[in-house]
């Protein structure tokens, strides 16, 4: 148990702030600028985030810097002691740069060049968006690196999206002649055998497009230009890192993540971040669904803190209303205090917002901020941040503490890619995300601290010591050293839960030979032979320990081989064959679901392995539906957060006593750690 | 109160006809066309609407003109005492035209250019259209003008679509010029600082593209591109009609609208036409839906005639089965009649169809048709038009008569735009149209008559003075002089009815600062705090008067200011706070509806308004739902319409007597002015 | 009655085995190849189907062929007894030929280009392509001409989709100039005098494109591109063909069909088949659906046979899940040997299966297969093709046999083509394959033997001289001939059955003038004055005989003129208007049902007619829902195949027993002649 540094090193708090963007007020700033100041610390906001979107203003013809707006605004901050995340400006270019280099816009998957507009919208091999990024990013450093305010370096915003230009085409052959020692070898990886694929020269190769416009079908070919991707990202982040590594480097870099998103491995990218963060949106309702909305930004959270096992920031949230989401609700009365402390309780030391004060045009008018149009503190929201901001001042403590777990459970890219793109059980609709998290949540439901982790990490020598149970929904697809690092962990006691589509897939996409689940199939102790799929209103039955718990959409048809069967199937023809089984194995234990179950299923199954190995809750409670709690810790002080998901009220009765949660209601308790 | 010329000087009747295509039939025109002039007679056809489409039959090689078949067909409908509508042909050119010239093709969004095909699919930019275009018309004048059948000229056809090749680009630029004064304003204007997007040029701004493909956040930019689109028609307009007016300037121009469809502002295109056509399909369904269908193309019919405020054209209707529909159904027995007499209530001195005879091939072959392929006047339509022909003979003294309103309810395109455009709330399902016709049919089903304005005419000076009650619901932009106008009706006496989503942004598109509803805060002395968005099943409710009415969809947070409270909200964390409001001002009052709400709460709050300020009611009666009563009027005699919509008799008992309404069934009743 | 040669003269058995790819398992080849032999005698497989898709295997690089390993692949199919059906290559081209020579590449309706990808994607007109393909099937032909292995050409893949590109829009041209004698008559014919679409040259005539793109308004053109793209088809099949043709003479050549894939007119396409051959992938649910899915599936084999009226070739089906459909559903026991003898009853002298190994990467690698992944016969599938090998195994004296018919179905490409296409009723929904086999089942589950013909060969002299019944379900376009065979079919004493929706368009999709159904009117005795369409959830009835059947969708209104009204309408206004009516004319009788009814009235109404005509069933005896039985006969001896489709078992009490079938259970009897 460590205590890490803050992440701003002079800064010991939580940090309490969001994106500001004093560029859009330059008519009026006068006024303005100095009235966000007032409103800034009226709210307890010690940092605010610059210059995201702001290559326009800082350069508004190629080569021409203005920087004298943005010296006033960080002048401003340093006075009114908030610290600077400071962004550099290349989430969008200006104008000026799509009209003179036409190569810096992005190629779409059917070939055709974007127009200039939108965001995120330019081409990562291009020598010129380098060259230009390049430029500016030194610029700034130079410029500020000294600068009081900055605490942090915000690199572009939101990374995203692929593009297919030439340039980005011989990039891609460059990466595969990386990955590959000759083309046969890839045309083998590849199975390019089928629908005579093979390639006969490195050239050859495209990278894959849309259904009849161009290649789709080869499995490893996407899933190959997915790694692409993810290394152009890794790639231009440290490109444009290079300048500010070099002038500022003891300012920590980051880029804001966006939880799962599909385009990146962000296991991959957070090797070469300084400190991880991310822009966290849930839906909340208002009902209860909320608590399932609960539980999935909780497993983010918990997914970001993992990629670098330390504290994290949330660089965004909103205070109110996600103009985005088709109906832009607004947050029930105690819903902003509980996603801050929750994102807290889950590992974050910063509690951010998109954004400080709302826009007057443009497609992100209407989002929630902390400063609405009409421009005073009166507001039902600035009053909710400002509690906020009251509440972190109290909790200096939790800086730098850690987030240990007893749990993993495992979500990894490379294995989404695949599933994704399936041809066969329910095609694109194998649920791999939400099933995850539905095992997930059952953890969170006891108060049991979890790890997200994924295939590269469990290979990663060593550190599934940390862990009693290890969680592998729909282990799809074995990378290398994952089956023998797993084994492993059995062998030496761990106790390894792993379901229906597991072992189908190689690294390549390629599917493994004498009988799935492939490589585990000896940890596992059993055959599956083949798997159903089951129409939306289908329905089985797996009948384990007198209940018969429903089972959906995906059932395999197993055989226990060295495995014991606790489980069988309800129905059907496979009825009576096994569903749930364990193979004991050295020390350990590995079980088997066979099929996709409710959550009814998963909590009584994890509650039975959390009791048996001891996995450690937060509350020596059984928490009620919707709650749960969360520790951080120094080792020496735990700092046990309890959150209530509910419309209604929760109590909880532990050891400690009673606490009662009001509806949407948070407790911090501090606690010596035993 | 004035009685109107007849739209054709020298035909004091109403006008019944329709589109009609000798120029499909010239292979059997001997035995067709005469045959055609037998069956129009025999239907009570007066008018016939000839030319649309015409070109490649008229001009079927560059510059070679084939007017003989026209001349044949005019001589003939002269000859059968027939008015011709006689069209330009522009609504599609020949194919000719697109080989030789690509140039007039339009460019999509995409940007990619069509291919010829279809109709409406030219640029109206493009130097060589308006070139063949002057030249078809003024031989087209030349030739009939002096013709003792010519009696309207009907430009094109349902002008519609958009281009953005590089000759549109450059005049929408030029646009630009002409509304901002410099590139500085426009950015402020449209908030461009935000996400890098200010224009460093002129020669940067390109028109609104697609997601991802370019530039769609600007919403600014979006408003004012449909702005331009709505002058490019304004312009062509005007330059097709050039020679028109030149050689007859006593023959009226119109061109065909379409209701409330999206892309052109008509209440700005209407300003250059001679008289207001349109063409007019309900969806009827032949069972109780149909009254709320009835009040929607009701609504349309007012909308039409409020563009200029005197009588219109029905120039398009189906006298049976919409092809395009996806179920097209039969019109039922009486129906027919029903929505014709409809039309002339509400201000149509016209009922013309599409179309007298039924094509033999292409995508309308089956649209309905007085004259059926079977070809005979033994169907069951033949016998239906012939019944609206006798009627119509009897209405003379309808021509030309005034339809006074007290009440006006506003729909603006520019409003619409921007809500269509919104990110927040509802995003592009705010439900402006709907919502708009919902309170339009408690007046209608009063028998209220009204006028439908925009907020251009609400600036215009004088215009609101005719009015006791002016409603305009979801307000969210206010145009210049709309605020001022609004207050002074209100301060002069008048009933202002606003609701949520009032004020919200300028004629730019960018967000009020101050608190919403912006200009008109101390109008309605409510401030609005926030909006709540509602998922579709949830339900909220305004407590007024006794009664706890439905609330559903957006729910907006307001303090009442100098307003007083009449209704408040039923639930969810906002109940008990204000729901509806009435702010005392001047000799006036103005209320605000905060939630959108059932149709149950506008016809009692409605009838209560109609009942406060003694608008008038076509009939002294409460009718029957789905019944409405509309007056046409010279100021001494009164026309009043019964019209009943529902599948089931109806009866109206009115101090002149009971008034017994069969299944879709209308009465006309002459009375003296009082 | 004759008896059919053997497919493959030298084989006397029924033809089971399927698609094998050795080329995918070259890496392994000494092993696996060897295995695979002694998999496919275990599983009593005797033909194996090669070389689809292996064009980059035998043609590497350009112009250098690798023959060597299809040589050992053949040699080791003959040494073990088992047939090839060997393939041209076609079906996918290497990566090479699209590099070097573009023009190989389709062209979109879009007329964007494809890129190299996917399969099936190449145009046929391209000279190149054409060159290339004769280039290797002669080496094909060359090589294995005379290998004792060689049993059938299998020509390319599942011929399908279209191009646009300059090369096809010419020969297009070409197609049109060799329909129409002149352009006036093209004009005329697709009545192009609509919307100025009056072609002035054969040069501006271009394929059909997208809505707003291009042209898709002129159906005829429409209509008459499907005919071209057929035609392509059967150039293209036999520009491949004559390699083959010329230097293998005796082995038969076919290409596999899809059912009713819309793209090809397969009456025409099999007109230079030498045996027809289809692709057959049922979607089972285990479910009492699958009553439904069996009568579809068997209406395919008809339609198939009835190609040539002879037996076919399965050419693939699925042992297991089809791995594309959205839920890859595993077979419920016995439904795999119910399919297999499903296709033999109906006409299939073949069961072949796609395929024999699985591939291990790709799109289809989750494809069902006889050998899986796991690689061993200890499969449950493996298991269930062995007992369908064993059970063809002893049906050698099916090989050849008839399938007499006493009744015809229609269906028809170019008619469909127009009703997909028709704006009108219920646009692209007017049900047509589907009603065509509702009509279709009501015969299956009496046991009635059914052809399912065209127009072309309702056309052909004599071809209806062989049935009793014939029936048209909404035979909407009256080809050249039909309307005379159709009316001397009825005079001569054939039962004829129309539909709504009958006699509207020629040829050309060009309505008929004088009163639908047009040339039938005196046929049927009837005049269809409109129809009405009805909304998803409206009802109407037709009383006949006492009981009211539900009518829905299409309701006719319909005047019996020489007909006699059987049956009337139940509600709407045109309740007590007739809904079934019979003409009697000359020695036979004219039905005509208006409007779509359920499978309870066609049940009802053809069992009549069965009884009425001494329609031949293949048991004396009322089936059971779900269950068919068919007959194969040599004309000595019939085979008689009894099939349940339903998941519970059932039972037939016929003269000649009591027939107890198993759930999804079948019986073959066989039996004498009389
Ligand atoms: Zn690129
Ligand atoms: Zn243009
Ligand atoms: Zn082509």
């Amino acid at each position: 148990m460590v205590r890490h540094a803050p992440i701003v090193a002079s800064v010991p708090h939580l940090l309490h702030g969001g994106d500001y963007n004093p560029d859009q007020w330059r008519a009026t700033k006068d006024a303005t600028w100095k009235e966000d100041m007032r409103l800034a610390r009226l709210a307890g906001i010690n940092t605010l985030s610059v210059g995201i979107f702001s290559w326009a203003a800082l350069e508004p013809e190629e080569g021409r810097y203005e920087f004298g707006w943005l010296d006033e605004v960080l002048d401003l901050m340093a006075e009114n002691g908030i610290t600077a995340v400071l962004a550099t400006p290349t989430g969008a270019r200006p104008g000026w740069m799509s009209r003179a280099y036409p190569e810096v816009l992005r190629v779409n998957r059917d070939r055709t060049r974007n127009l200039h507009g939108g965001r995120h919208n330019h081409c990562l091999s291009s020598p010129v968006y380098r060259e230009k990024t390049t430029a500016i990013n030194t610029a700034l450093a130079e410029r500020y690196g000294d600068h009081p305010a900055l605490g942090v370096w915000h690199l572009s915003n939101e990374y995203g999206g692929e593009c297919h230009c030439d340039l980005c085409q011989e990039r891609f052959r460059e990466h595969l002649k990386g990955r590959f020692a000759s083309l046969a070898e890839l045309n083998e990886a590849w199975w390019t055998a089928f629908w005579a694929k093979t390639y006969a020269d490195w050239s050859h190769i495209e990278s894959p497009s849309e259904h009849w416009r161009g290649e789709q079908d080869i499995h490893g070919l996407n899933l190959e230009w997915m790694r692409f991707t993810t290394e152009q990202f890794v790639d231009f982040y440290l490109h444009e890192s290079a300048p500010l590594k070099a002038l500022t480097p003891d300012v920590p870099r980051t880029t804001n993540l966006m939880g799962t998103y599909p385009g990146i491995d962000y296991f991959r990218l957070a090797q070469v971040l300084d400190v991880v963060s991310w822009d966290s949106y849930p839906e909340w309702t208002g009902t209860e669904k909320d608590a399932e909305r609960g539980a999935r930004a909780s497993f983010l959270h918990d997914l970001t803190r993992s990629l670098k096992s330390r504290p994290f920031m949330l660089m965004e949230s909103s205070p109110s209303a996600t103009n985005w989401r088709p109906v832009a609700k607004l947050h029930r009365p105690s819903v902003h205090l509980l996603q801050s402390l929750q994102a807290v309780a889950h590992g974050s030391d910063t509690v951010q917002y998109f954004q400080f004060r709302k826009g007057r045009g443009g497609s992100e008018k209407f989002h929630g901020a902390v400063v609405d149009h009409e421009g005073t503190e009166h507001t039902r929201v600035f009053k909710d941040v400002a509690e906020v901001g009251e509440r972190l001042a109290a909790l200096d403590g939790v800086v730098g503490t850690d987030t240990p777990a007893d749990v993993a459970v495992v979500y990894d890219w490379h294995l989404r890619w695949a599933l994704d793109d399936v041809k066969g059980m329910l095609q694109g609709a194998t649920g791999y995300e939400a099933t995850v998290i539905e095992h997930y949540r059952a953890f969170w439901e006891q108060g049991v601290a979890t790890d997200v982790i994924d295939s590269s990490l469990i290979a990663e020598p060593g550190r599934l010591d940390r862990y009693k149970i290890l969680v592998a929904p729909m282990l799809y697809m074995l990378r290398p050293g994952a089956a023998e690092a797993i084994d492993a962990f059995v062998q030496r006691g761990g106790t390894f839960v792993a379901t229906y589509a597991t072992g189908y897939v190689d690294e390549h996409d390629r599917t493994f030979l004498g009988g799935f689940p492939g490589p585990l199939r000896p940890t596992l102790g059993v055959w599956a032979e083949e798997i159903d799929a089951l129409y939306p209103d289908d329905r089985n039955a797996i009948d384990w320990d007198g209940t018969a718990y429903e089972a959906r959409e995906l059932c395999e048809l197993i055989h226990a081989e060295t495995a014991e069967t606790l489980g069988t199937y309800g129905a059907d023809f496979y009825a009576g064959r096994p569903a749930l089984t364990v193979n004991r194995r050295g020390d350990g234990s590995a079980y088997f679901i066979a099929a996709r179950t409710g959550a009814d299923f998963l909590a009584d199954f994890y509650a039975r392995l959390v009791a048996d190995t001891g996995a450690e809750r937060a509350l020596d409670a059984d928490l009620p539906p919707g709650v749960t709690a969360q520790v951080r810790t120094d080792g020496t002080t735990d700092y046990v957060f309890a959150l209530n998901f509910n419309p209604t009220a929760a109590r909880i009765d532990h050891p400690g006593g009673v606490l009662d949660l009001a509806p949407f209601g948070t407790a911090v308790i501090e606690r010596p750690r035993t």
